[in-house]
């Protein structure tokens, strides 16, 4: 589980709870069904005609997988696993026992293709190469969904608003037409506030936080690809551990007097 | 037919519906013509002047056999139909009987090259690549006219909202502004609203519609290339299936257990 | 002549008439000196300041050849004079008699270096290359130039709004403000009107079709190339057409039968 | 000095002028200090944390050398230099004294370096080259900068707006609230005034233009180092032309019978 | 510590203060809590659904290692550094004395790899590449985290004024409505400064300085390259000075005469 992010959610309920209440104590003054309705239903509508209603599960399953129980790539660990798995193939051992230590897929995978024996080093490296471009085009396409459908909550608070108005205005002419008018106008302006918290407090962090760990399990799947590479050619542990430090910013460096064994 | 599509259309309008009655049970309240002139007869004014009128038949029979008609690009049925020509290429078979079996129109302009036998199996890969390159060039650039022309319905919502406010602002002056300034004002809101709802419920989500199947198109006609590569080498049904399978999410891909007939 | 262009210009004419027409019968409501001079004397002045006077001339004459002027690049057109050239070609008739009947400018221009004989065949093509591109550099820098200034005259309308407002709203303070208010705001919001209609109805689509037409250039000029190419080698006509088609949509294609004389 | 960028600034100032003039005859309304102050200042501030003091002198200094000194890069003016400095140079005189007739800086650079004889053509055309990119980069960036900075003066507009809307509704509540409200409101709105006349009519154009002339500028170096290439292989001064003329638009080409002495 | 960046905070808040004094003696008018609360929180919120929060932290330490104590880096005192490390090489001496006088840790980096003597000349290079384009990418990644970030202000200085403004219209209705509403919907505004002042004064200017600041690095980093490049090389230092003065802008070279030891 990403308790960071569910963190993140938690802490964006309470600000906006607080907030809220800050402003004022009647909590129902923010609660109203139809623009509910027309911000939800809008920006559903719209996300049907772009995306077609299939890929609704699809959005969702990759919210809940990717976000809340997605893991952050912890590049220093995947370089941990790949001296467990460079030990094992110097000492020609089993990959298979070695495997169960190792938690990053994408090792895991190429742990397979290794054991497998049948494919060439180049051609493991080349494949694996593919498949890295191919997984990091499909989550950038799916967190750039996610930003297009970002820019409909606002979009619908807007006609909510505007709908709300119109009919007002139209039922204006009366005599106390102005004391009706301010909170009948308060009503209309709901629809602006959920367009706006929903597109900036949930579609839009979502959005980065997938553009953010596309990009990171990229250059960790390079650091891996690279790594695999190194362990092939039974190189020495010190050197896969400096050769691979330079994919990680300097504070997250590992010594590699700690984690080679001796 | 697009069923997806389709429904994304008919929830769209329903949404639209329900939102609107919410708000008031006064529908002709949200009518009025002036304003829908202003809005599609600037917007196709507008277009006529960016892609010239003839242009205007084609956008719209795009917007019929892409987004009505149009069926999404399904990979693992493209596998399979890339496997059953594959057999018959292998077995020595005539292709015009397997490509009766066949829905795949670029697998079909594959068959036919292919079937023709003057083409060199190098220059039949390149010159499928070309017109790969062709399709997604056009598709794409047919998806972002209409994104284009979607800029257009809100500043012309804007324009007749604008003209309405000037029109009434100038007539004020009278004992009795205020009270006939409030209905009037909702019918100048009217314009926007038409604008917004025609930029949001039809021009961006089926240009975004558009850009969705191109890409899902290109990266399907790559697989297609692929596969016509493994067939022509009469490669193993089964290493066809597994190289493939790498253009798919996992969910998606196929067992070969199950699709290759043993 | 353009027909389709001024076509356009026409229709955005009469649909903005009509649309100012049904919201009053008092067109004089919208006309307003002041207004026009902000508009079009800040989009000049900034104009001005971007892109030097001299450029004017030649931003309005790129505007004259090619909107009103400029012809829609005809494809099949194109292939069919390519094989009235590759037909003179192959019986080594003099080109000076067949270019009379050509149209297309960049053909004309690659028939006269053919014609004078002196460069070899790749360093033909690689010249044409160079200035296709060349040619698409300049009309693309053309059409964003356009799409830069597109960006004033709204932006003058809300500056001359301001300006219209703070006049107004400093005079405010008598007894009967409320009633001047009305008819001065009106006059306030025609310049905003007035930025708006200019940007929309005249230069960001004069922009998007200047962008559209160098695109089709570049894509047709490519055709030519690739048929002076094939026309150098003798190659058969039929295999021109099917070659050349493969740069139209389906629907354009040609059909051999039909432009290959017998 | 740049007469066409000077005339630029001129017309602005005087649209600006009568544009106000027309709206009102008092122009003391639309003097503000804080108005000033605070989109001056603002603007200055948000610069300082960007750009770091040191390089505002470098901005301006550029604005002057670049938008008021600045010359239009003449492209048949560079060709027929780069004549004078073949013709010479063929002739195996001195070029100290051809360059004194020229006036363009990279030519004479180039002049300079030839001169010394030491490098080989092939690394003269290189370092050349190099030169170009490093120069363009450069001042494209100097543009991009004034680009950035351009949306600081309206967003400092809205700020002093808002500031001036907070004071002045907090101040509301007595009898004659309304009264008082008018003028103070147009005060507010000087704010925008500012921010949006400084962006439209200094920043935002001036960025404009020097992008246009770091444009040119590369092209016309291209040309330069096109020439200098033909011009050390003693080439034809026809050739020369006639290579050369593909650079400029059909407009400008030289007609070498004119140009090149016989 | 980089002044010029504490220098552009300082004249930042002089200049707010400044703004708001001449507006108002009561600055108590612009605090307000649950303002500060909605646009702090809400940001804070959204971008730990973004970054993780975790991530704060190392955005924070960013902030003061690079905004703060960052230092500009000054290209001729790399060049200088650059002829130090040369004459050592050339004699022979031992690079760790010479160190000591280098403060660009980049060359430090590459004077520790040319000590240690195992690496080959062309593969020292193509590191310091490497890390070069590594250290780039990441430092351009946190500046557009930052500019990511600072979209939220003004979003949530919105919402706070809907939230405000839902609030008091649902209070009117009473005699003394539009009384109250002024003060009142001046608070509303408040959150709307909150929101650009935080914006335009802070996020926007420091994720502008970040992107400078690693685009100079990267053109700094290059420059050094080039210079080992000719170092190990033995290069006179004359030409070393003149190779690498290439890299600066015309003003900023160095004369050889005054920064090579004769």
């Amino acid at each position: 589980m990403n308790f960071y992010s569910i963190f993140g959610f938690i802490i964006a309920t309470v600000v906006l709870y607080i907030g809220l209440r800050l402003s004022t104590d009647n909590m129902m003054a923010f609660y109203d069904v139809p623009s509910m309705f027309i911000v939800f239903g809008g920006t559903f509508a719209s996300t049907a005609v772009c995306f077609q209603l299939n890929r609704f599960v699809v959005l969702f399953k990759i919210f809940l997988r990717r976000v809340i129980y997605g893991k952050k790539n912890l590049m220093p660990d995947a370089i941990k696993e790949i001296l467990l798995v460079a030990d094992a193939f110097k000492k020609g051992d089993s990959l298979s026992e070695v495997k169960k230590k190792i938690q990053d897929p994408f090792l895991i995978e190429a742990c397979n293709i290794i054991e497998d024996g049948i494919i060439q080093k180049s051609e493991i490296l080349s494949i694996m190469e593919k498949r890295n471009e191919n997984i990091t085009y499909h989550s950038m396409e799916e967190a750039n969904k996610i930003k297009t459908v970002s820019k409909f909550p606002p979009a619908f608070g807007m006609i909510g608003t505007t709908i709300g108005m119109i009919v007002l205005l139209g039922e204006l002419g009366g005599e106390d037409a102005m004391k009706k008018m301010g909170p009948a106008m308060g009503v209309c302006l709901i629809t602006t506030l959920y367009g706006a918290v929903v597109a900036n407090m949930l579609f839009i962090p979502v959005s980065e936080n997938l553009i953010e760990s596309s990009k990171d399990a990229f250059v960790k799947n390079k650091l891996i690809i690279e790594g695999v590479n190194l362990l092939m050619d039974k190189s020495n542990p010190i050197l896969i551990v400096e050769k691979l430090n330079s994919y990680l910013s300097p504070a997250e460096r590992l010594d590699w007097k700690k984690v080679v064994k001796k």
